[in-house]
């Protein structure tokens, strides 16, 4: 059987897994800390031992796996045809070749490709935007990244910046954001932000049971306990999950009359929050966009939490190689 | 000579050339009044019998002149595959089968497509964008409209409504805008919302030279009255068109990030403000969007004024041909 390597690189875990060529399933799905202050060697290292774990778990699994290549979503500005990833804050990474030093630690073909892109792709190739021909994805974590599909293939841009959704102001006088910007979507929505919110409304008294959640810790608060709380119906909790989905139909209503896409595929954490997030959300859409765009497209979680990337990395792999970015597959 | 009729079909005018089928040029450029409150049928008499003027005179022009074609553009939601105009507020139309009508009428085959996508493909095929793989255009006239091009083809979306950039939220709490958003790029920087900014500047005692320009009527201000006062160093019509520009930078820089395009051509009679308005819009949109994606993105005036959107519509013809959706040329 023909698989792909793909790897999922975060700035806290690094996700590999074996998929089929058709993507029809994958083996040998492995996690590591990807401890980014050990420094970037350590970083490769660990990505190519991790691989190598896949690969070896993946054929205890299926007899005669053969490996074609290896798909990389690494975070960060980068340069898909050099296969560098320029700069990424969260790894402290600066101009690295990393596709070539992954390359040389496996002996096998790489492509590289932003890991937001990647989570799209992949929620496009076997999840909840299969079947479409135009879809536009969020990736909602610690930062808001995006993808765009346009006929069944990734939009990378004049230089592979494109999707940055999460720095779309949406309120030109607004919040302050990590970018320098102004009322950018991520510095509403994110999850360290959608917690920032949470324990702001505690600080000015709201009703709420999310302190004790966290044994009096504000600081121990995240968007997943806010999820879970307003899932319990938490008063504040619940006002800050509706406020993140009124934020964040603003950006999502200019991606839709911007895009008229088929699909919006909203992925990370945000989707534990469930209805009490997509249908306030759906309805700011529907207030904010024009209606017959609205109507031609769906608003969903992505199908596929922990192994998106995994699955948008093999089939990035698989693009490049069709559009001769990387060398054809012996 | 091979020649392709362009229509660029307006709430106020019609403009109707033949491009020859290279770009390399154009004959019988004429113009004529809408006159919309005519009804239907008579706009339809209007555009045929402008097509076959433009015709005849480009004809006088060139000797043994073969027309292929004809392309529409036209505004309103509309179906490029089926040729309809789904609703056109400025004309009065509902699901209107222009391009049989037209087809029809001059019995050769037609294209239609969205008048702003024409306009910014028009300027991609031989005005400012030209040369570029990913562009993006913005039409700032009574509305704002934009067109996407990518990989050298417009992008239409799920069902031909994609580019509405008019409409894209800046200010989540802002003005009220008319498609019943709040907030949209077209609610402060359109035509007649620039010359409101103006005329409410005006009424608050702002120092300017505006009121002489129209004889003391205030109602007889326009957005190119602003620029052409801004031009004479007017003090409040500067204000207004700088706003204008912070605006409209809050607007494009978005677009920037979300694309990462080569270049955003603006193009109508806004891109007679020049420097007035390209300096604060540039710098704004620096001053917003990632670095490396404005490094990458040239902000220009469109360089067909007049023409664009007929070049754009000859452009929509032959893509239109080229992708099987109307027939093939003889």
């Amino acid at each position: 059987m023909q698989c792909i390597v793909g790897i999922d690189l975060g700035g806290t875990n690094i996700v590999a897994g074996c998929v089929r060529t058709d993507g029809n399933g994958h083996f040998g799905l492995l996690s590591e800390p990807t401890r980014a202050e050990e420094g970037a060697d350590a970083v490769v290292a660990r990505i190519v031992a991790l691989a190598r774990q896949s690969i070896a778990a993946a054929r205890q699994e299926v007899a005669g796996l053969e490996i074609q290549g290896v798909g990389i979503g690494a975070p960060g500005p980068l340069d898909i045809h050099r296969g560098i990833v320029h700069l990424t804050p969260n790894l402290g990474w600066v101009n690295m070749p990393l596709r070539e030093r992954v390359r040389a630690g496996l002996d096998l073909p790489v492509a590289l490709d932003n890991d937001a892109n990647c989570a799209v792709l992949g929620e496009w190739w076997r999840g909840a935007a299969r079947g479409t021909k135009d879809a536009i994805g969020l990736t909602i974590g610690t930062g808001i990244g995006g993808g765009i599909i346009v006929d069944g293939r990734l939009y990378h841009g004049a230089t592979d910046l494109a999707g940055e959704f999460g720095h779309t102001t949406i309120d030109a006088n607004g919040r302050r954001c990590k970018c320098g910007n102004y009322g950018c979507i991520e510095a509403y929505a994110s999850g360290p932000n959608i917690a920032l919110r949470a324990i702001e409304a505690i600080e000015s008294g709201a009703e709420t049971d999310l302190p004790r959640r966290v044994g009096g810790d504000l600081s121990r608060i995240t968007a997943q306990t806010v999820y879970e709380a307003a899932n319990d119906d938490d008063p504040a909790a619940l006002e800050v999950v509706i406020d993140t989905a009124k934020f964040l139909g603003a950006a999502v209503a200019n991606l839709v009359n911007i895009f008229n896409p088929e699909v919006v595929v909203v992925c990370g954490g945000v989707t534990l929050a469930g209805d009490t997030l997509f249908v306030p959300l759906r309805r700011e859409v529907s207030r904010r966009a024009f209606k017959p765009a609205v109507q031609a497209c769906r608003i969903v979680p992505g199908e596929l939490p922990g192994c998106a990337g995994v699955y948008g990395a093999v089939r990035a792999f698989q693009e490049q190689v069709e559009a001769g970015i990387i060398g054809p597959v012996a």
